[in-house]
């Protein structure tokens, strides 16, 4: 349960405050050259304390690989890779300890288990996405291969939206913003925000370039039904768009329909899947994140023996969760396309026997 | 991959214009009294041809159990249940064997198969959605075990928008509208559309009510992100919102975080879900449609052999296929709700050991 | 639960004398040439009443393809086949309605579920086997595009052993026999324990012919291991042995060791498996089967109220399972070594790259 | 494909010579006391060069717990167990680098994966079951709460057989063997192979008590199925059986049944498990291993470029695979009964209304 993807599949293990946290990639063709300076540079892309726009919290989030890789190459076996924590600091969150965070998963673990790991939210924490991170980055690379890329930015901060989807500017933004004409207006409200003790929302695009057709699985491993989930998955997300997405409910066929011509379609409407299935085109995708839940101003609350309290929370938080997500967004969909073109094999009897001859 | 769900899986088969469709639903507990009626009374619901706002197809949609269930009770073995195709028209297809229609999944299926059942859509067709409603439907009994209930309606067509969501006014609704001041207006859009040889997309609103705190797998079988697969994955879906969804990008965290008192949650923008797991609370989904792909204007698309031509559909098909969709959306909740209450069932070592004495 | 293969995935439904029983073929390459009339025959040779060695139930086992095959190819959709059970003859059973057949699944389905379906066995009964039959039969097609094929007879009856294995002679005896020296006095066992109202056990052995070197996802699905799973899983199976198995517990290292050459190994006593992966040998099985535990001598057990009773079973039964089964043990071979040939093709980077190329 | 189990799953990562070894053990229900030292001292069962029986090499095999406890007790999130090779002597493997051990798994992983990391077998080395008793420790802390115990001991070495089964004993035999009268001479073959650069083949028997009737999914995650999975997947192992497994094929069913009484079974032919659900009574298996195929006699066989060789291999190895393969045994089966206990949960609807009141 602690598992995504059929063929390829990364399991993820840790907590934000225990001794490491990490993943196993598992079913990663043997053969593929493993750059851990390009997983590293990704980690540092997810990083926290970079900047004003994100917590203080300092991680080096070294990785280490431990197994999977021998001679540079991957061997077919897991590859297991680990990144110690180092910068925890669990007394902060002894006032926490029998408090129920609005906004956070403290309620429904403690439903669920019986007990909590409250050390800066345990495994419900984003810091588990960096291992997600690592394992998207080795994603990457085999898509590399394939002359595929992952490409995404943040299209909007606290309801200030992009006009211009600019993925190169996005690389080099300190809030990885799409449109350099809002970037100083996402970044001011981020921290005016801050200032105010709350946060702020927004939404990451992801593009993906170079994907071929027949991608996804139809009817249950569907390649927009995975994304979904993929997305839906990470910490703080609350709703995804494939395509044009909402605005497609509010028009016609007539407008919403990819028109086909010998060349390639006409228009990209539908992001780059019909009938759960890659068509070719480019893949889009809107991620829409909630604000961070960590405020530190008073709110109402209840501790584990259901008595009420007024409670101000203190530590190290994002002011702005969507920003670093935009990097763990990428991370699962490069999972996601990498899995799908590995289950994809099997499609046809002819590719199969050529495979075997 | 035809299967949904981990520990009660449904895997459907079945092509819209083959002899049969059908699903097998797998891992139910045993001694569930199964009502037929009920499932019956549920695929008609979802059944074509009942008015104007529907295609003119009319299937009987008559489900017949074959496996599973002994004596009006479930056995705990698979359920198998079957619906014979009785007025498809093949013979309506000749004339786009060979033209991939703009917004479906023709050219999809075409790219990763190499060959494709051109019927109706074949195993694309919405038809296959009579399959879900019918394993939804045992879900539904099992939930009722539970008090738990699964609601839904229609909460928007092309744009316009319920202000109030009334699940008994939807049930009574030809087009299942939850806002009976929105209802008159949303039917003439469907109508102008349709007379107009076009469609129009609509949205789908789902209410769980009932279910307690502690479902969802976290990390990778996330109650949000599976519900986000759920209906993702239904056809002509193109977003999914949980709780306030986009709207929550927007907005501060002191606005989005719902505060926590002794007898419950304040308010609920998180849509009943918190870190993935449900927290007893409501539980809400926005799922947004695309309008229907056929239409009966003529359209730019190209041949298998990659010829353009300008094509006009013909054919019965539904105007507005969220109308329709509201139901599948419930069978889906219900079903993905159904597994989550048996997979949680291992969460605590007290209760295994109780269970177990 | 009741689904067998992760790529190609086969679920059962159905119960010895409910309405029918049937399989869905999941994962199924598009574009393979499904030849109905060979499917029926693998059926003929499961099905029962064929003579005086086999139970006196007759069941013509006609098998229906309802979806996934469209103008004579596999279209990559799920295959759904239904066999109507025809001679079912519930009364027969009224007599065991209360009591649990010792040897047999009734006590553990009642202890399981809280109730049984016991109407000959209900879902534990062999009949379902021929869902396997039919699943294997297609896999038997896919199988020989690549020129594999799987071959078994029957070795053993009673202790009485073959010392060749002539798969050709198999093919024409009627108890499947694959030594001709051995032949009568196996079928004079199998009779005399039926005139003795008992019944006799028996061993497959089954060959793999053509499979190629790398077969098997280490560690944990592993050739070795799904292939012990499949037929351990099989009705009566009790031991599994690859290659030598048992014998080469016994011997030294320098014995059991297949020494290589240039064209391939010397010996065999591996079985054509080394460290869970197929070498490119003659994969080699023996699966032990139990005697039938239906047997007409009074036997002592209990009722569902705990009471003692002897009781003396009536109805049909074959007097060796094992000679039926073994048609069985290939089918699952068949479904193995398929399921595995697509798990593989996503085993180097170099066949990923080629394949979409 | 590196994972077994369905709820509770684990899944291994690890080289012979690499960083390190360990693994997941994901769905362990929250809340269960984690006895660090019970882990270590089975760990400490298995760990090698214990005595002349074994192989010189020397592992401290420590084992650290990353992540999934809190306070002493599982939190139902991921545990992650690693542990660092210390003893690894790369430089004893540069000969073998080019050359295929016979018997070994080396030319199979090379023809899957195109290459392979020849450092002492790499991930197909037994040294990884050192990872699956880590995981078998928790299962088996998991069992003590339910009163299910699990027990084995070498039945047989090179054809020596135990009269009696004396699991007390076993426990304190250097080579865990269950009959005392047999044990010196089991020694002695053992010696006598190693003297001659030569190894044997041994038998391990498991005895799982105290689970109770139900446990098992037919039709296809069968108790015996996954049984055998799991037994046929451990290193060097040829045959499993179930009860009298091979010797029930040579009987007649008068004398295989295990007729039943107000108490209980009267006998346990079956092992403890019938139509694939345990019945209550004692499980228990025989799991045969093949010599250990590292020897030091001169052998035929080829290297990477098909050339042909005589090879002795030199290094560090276990004369007899079974004595500590026993211990493995052990863990797996209490991994799978730990994982059927769970999936068993969901059985009856009865069973889920209680547990959710």
């Amino acid at each position: 349960m602690n598992s995504f993807g059929q063929k390829l599949r990364f399991s993820t293990f840790g907590e934000s405050h225990g001794t490491a946290i990490g993943c196993l990639l598992d079913g990663l063709p043997a053969g593929l050259q493993i750059d851990e300076t390009y997983i590293q540079s990704e980690l540092d892309r997810r990083k926290p304390g970079k900047s004003e726009f994100e917590t203080a919290r300092k991680e080096a989030d070294r990785v280490e690989i431990l197994s999977g890789v021998f001679e540079g190459f991957s061997t077919g076996t897991p590859i297991a890779m680990i990144i110690y924590n180092t910068n925890q600091k669990s007394k902060d969150y002894t006032n926490i300890k029998d408090v129920f965070r609005p906004g956070h998963a403290d309620f429904t673990y403690f439903s669920k288990y019986g007990l909590r790991d409250y050390r800066g939210g345990g495994r419900s924490s984003a810091r588990e996405t960096a291992a997600r991170v690592a394992a998207g980055a080795i994603a990457k690379l085999m898509l590399d291969k394939l002359n595929i890329s992952i490409l995404s930015g943040i299209s909007e901060v606290a309801g200030i939206a992009s006009d211009t989807f600019d993925y190169e500017k996005a690389k080099s933004s300190i809030i990885y913003a799409l449109d350099a004409s809002k970037e100083q207006a996402q970044k001011d409200a981020i921290l005016e925000a801050k200032n105010n003790h709350d946060s702020v929302g927004g939404v990451s695009r992801v593009l993906i370039k170079g994907a071929p057709a027949g991608l996804g699985q139809p009817l249950y491993y569907k390649l927009d039904g995975v994304l979904a989930e993929a997305m839906m998955g990470i910490n703080a997300v609350k709703a995804v768009e494939i395509g044009d997405g909402v605005l497609s409910s509010k028009v016609l066929g007539s407008q919403n329909n990819d028109a086909i011509r010998a060349n390639g379609f006409e228009s990209n409407h539908a992001g780059g899947i019909l009938g759960g299935i890659s068509n070719g085109d480019d893949i889009i995708l809107n991620v829409y994140f909630k604000p961070t839940p960590s405020i530190f101003q008073e709110q109402h609350t209840i501790t584990k023996d259901n008595k009420e309290v007024d409670f101000a929370l203190k530590g190290r938080h994002d002011p702005c969760v969507a920003i670093r997500g935009t990097v763990v967004c990428e991370s699962m969909a490069a999972l996601v396309i990498a899995d799908m073109l590995l289950l994809n094999m099997g499609s046809k009897m002819d590719g199969l026997v050529s495979y075997y001859k």
